[in-house]
């Protein structure tokens, strides 16, 4: 069938094609169904999109509306005509039906899956299929694996020759909870002052359903979004960095599945293990950490928890990467600020050792840190036989990993790193600028009593609806704790948006949602 | 956030908002997801609309695009204001995500989940998930009953008050096939016969996936779609009707999860037990027989067919359906013509018993009627003890069946219901008007041999590619059946179509498919 391309600088994403209702029937597609587009000239090998259908009553018989993505990739302009056919069925779609009905899937089975997501050939509806087939039927250790490869084989690399190339992660959920740039300063202040061949180039997230990615909350201070050869440098000059990992493309199906994933909230083991471990592979890691938060409100529970953590070891065991886990305490936000700004004024008081300072916040990240530098120390053990001038290494070894990592923060060591990182990246530390939002509301304690719970959801949900994390300033500041002893009128939270419309919204959705749950003290 | 609304006059089927990527940014909403849109005003008793989003660049920050869907149901024009909000997961996730797991779901749950699906509240994608579940973790009887339960009571129903309420179905799956308008002919004049209190009221469906349905194939003579009203008036002349039951929205969920089914050809048997069952319910059925063709090309294989059997069979006792099912063979089309006026002429020629018509379609069609024949026997039993006048019902009872069903065709009865059903219906039966396509070619046999399979979804593919159904004149016209032996150059299959362009294309994809396999005689 032949059409005439009309083309309203329509972004969509995806290649979307709008055909008419007579064309559609004709075709046999529905919306969000297939169909080829091929460019219309007699040549034998026709360059062809398959694009994404959207049906309409309203465009002639003889048009089809394209989006920018067709446009661009076919080379077309108003007016040209295609030719436009039925497609065939991806040839994945079998594999996910083989998944689906239990079946094992090899490495070509796994890749073909992830290629047809990366290539867009699979709509939403296919991509939850085969979600839906790794959560009923499981995946073997195996399969985890092949995906795991499948995903980094469809990415970007970034090579690091370090012998030791180290990272941290967190599985997510809880509010606040920045350890990630104070950890990272620690590693790096403890790879400068060993003098070992170790870099930790962290690349980070920015928020998908939380107030704020590491990635939002560096980016009060600097930039974070480089190309690869910047990143090199930066992690030369410092033994890390702070980067967004969003743009480097390391793993582009895992963020397609996620987005389908997130519609009905589940989130298959096997598909969290590889898609954290890919982006780990990418980046080229020898040492990773892993820190799981468990508990009421978190992703997971305790023995869930452990069920990862063992997850986690197998898998990394077959990549040949040594890896720990740590199983934390998620039953709450971790730290007083919860939003871009508000996070990061708590990194730089515990870094910058002022009185006032989140405790629970330092105490997690020396936690990770130690459990870090416990790993370097058996690295340096094993080198100890073959080295000549170990002097250094001797008395780094001789004293335990937390006294060590406490010590670099307290000597400014820690923050040194941390304000080098951020120069290289092009920013500075100016703390006049990190001013949370100039409209704000604080919720106070109706009765004396005491705090029982602290929903991360919610908080979360408030803290997006506050503005987080386009808004830098928006978020919530938690002036209590689980636990806290509080009386009538305390202040309890305290609500900082960029504009009224905001800060009335999420007023009325933590009215709504009660994320602070106080048990009356009669 | 407030937005300035601009309407293109975008028909998108469902309501869709395209808003601009900053807005999406903000709500944390991604292409197909959902928002909620109400009209701005003070009052308290908004009202809104769940509507799908579709992200662009290319809008201002302060606009959002609403398809007409949304234009009408809030009485919106070009220019107004707004609110655009976060949407709530819809209720039903959380059951859908109870069947994942594998558990039981009751009455509310699932009707939770059809009601979510009728009010478009769910994405393709959570359909998908729905569909996973069903298809993984299986469904009792009792989750199928609540199911169709759920189906029809979120449709529309037509309640016919008859002793009896007849109906076939055929599961589908095979190309030609149309024993339909042959079998309500025959029960149409048996009950005519036999002055019993007996409707068989058929609505049937356009094609899906095949090259035409019954509806498709009853349009070339006459109209097919009707209200209610008419549709009993219709029935009240003949005893029966020949109508399209798809826009009586007898179980508009149904629709929507075979679109989202037809993406991976899935179809769990659970869905399809009621899916068919739901719409028999709707026209208030009491007797119904089921057709399941079985075998290499169908959509079951013998195994298959019987659980299915059994399936069907447990449920209508359940809703008091008095119900058989008929196992037949499905390894080749039935009858010589494929599309809607090549099949229909096949009905006319078994009919009006002409010397040459297809003797499959005609003993499948007599198989078919006897056996509803033999359900109104045994009623007729039934009622012969408390009856006073018997004098009919005995001779009718002291015949077989199929001597019944095939006097029926012989003495012309049949065809007169046929034709007082297509009377009634506004049409009439004008042969002139059944001529094939214009455009023509004859695929031949390149040796001598025998015709070992014909592939039901080739031919129907083929058939699509030259028109139909859309094109009623489009079609195949197979001279040759499964088991025939051919020799070199014998006339296999004319393709028809009413343009050149189409021809070519069902010519190229028969010779891609080669739905026809003859084993060479050497």
């Amino acid at each position: 069938m032949l059409l005439k391309v009309k083309t309203y600088g329509l972004l969509a994403g995806r290649p979307v094609a709008i055909i008419p209702f007579e064309v559609a029937k004709w075709l046999n597609v529905h919306v969000s169904e297939r169909i080829r587009i091929q460019i219309y000239d007699k040549g034998k090998h026709r360059k062809e999109v398959i694009a994404i259908v959207d049906v309409e009553r309203g465009i002639k018989n003889d048009e089809i509306i394209l989006s920018e993505e067709i446009i661009l990739n076919l080379g077309l302009k108003q007016g040209d005509i295609v030719e436009v056919l039925p497609a065939p069925m991806p040839s994945c779609i079998q594999n996910i039906i083989k998944k689906l009905e239990g079946k094992h899937l090899d490495y070509e089975g796994v890749f073909n899956i992830v290629e047809g997501i990366v290539k867009n050939e699979l709509t939403e509806a296919e991509i939850a299929y085969f979600v839906s087939g790794m959560y009923t039927k499981g995946m073997t250790l195996d399969e985890t694996f092949n995906l795991t490869k499948a995903m980094v084989k469809v990415g970007q690399k970034i090579k690091f020759n370090n012998k030791m190339v180290i990272d941290k992660h967190c599985i997510g959920g809880i509010a606040g909870n920045r350890t990630t740039p104070i950890v990272i300063s620690i590693i790096s202040a403890a790879i400068k002052k060993l003098g070992i061949d170790a870099v930790i180039p962290k690349t980070s997230s920015r928020a998908i359903t939380s107030a704020a990615g590491t990635a939002d909350v560096i980016e009060t201070l600097t930039g974070v979004e480089f190309d690869t050869d910047r990143i090199k440098k930066i992690v030369k000059e410092n033994n890390g960095c702070l980067v967004w990992g969003g743009s480097l493309g390391l793993s582009p199906a895992d963020d397609k599945i996620i987005q389908v994933e997130r519609l009905v909230s589940l989130d298959p083991k096997s598909q969290l293990l590889a898609s954290i471990m890919s982006k780990k592979i990418a980046v080229s890691s020898t040492h990773v950490l892993i820190d799981i938060p468990y508990g009421n409100g978190a992703k997971v529970n305790k023995i869930e928890g452990k069920n990862l953590a063992e997850g986690f070891k197998k898998l990394a065991k077959k990549f040949n990467i040594k890896l720990r886990t740590v199983l934390t305490d998620g039953s709450q936000p971790i730290g007083n600020g919860i939003g871009p700004i508000l996070e990061m004024k708590d990194v730089l008081s515990v870094l910058k050792q002022r009185k006032i300072r989140p405790i629970d916040l330092e105490e997690k990240s020396i936690l990770l840190a130690s459990k870090l530098i416990e790993m370097i120390m058996e690295e340096q053990k094993k080198e100890q036989k073959t080295l000549k001038s170990v002097k250094k290494s001797k008395k780094f070894l001789s004293q335990s990993p937390k006294e060590f990592a406490i010590k670099l923060i307290e000597d400014g060591s820690a923050f040194e790193q941390f304000r080098a990182i951020i120069i290289s990246q092009g920013g500075r530390i100016d703390e006049s600028k990190l001013e949370p939002g100039q409209f704000s509301f604080t919720i106070k304690s109706n009765s004396n009593g005491k705090i029982i719970h602290i929903d991360n959801k919610g908080i979360n949900y408030v803290a997006r609806m506050a503005g987080c994390p386009a808004d830098k300033a928006a978020g919530l500041f938690l002036h209590k704790h689980k636990d806290d002893v509080v009386k009538k009128d305390d202040e309890i939270v305290t609500i900082y948006a960029e504009t009224k419309e905001k800060l009335d919204y999420a007023i009325t959705f933590f009215n709504k949602m009660n994320p602070v749950v106080i048990r009356r003290k009669s």
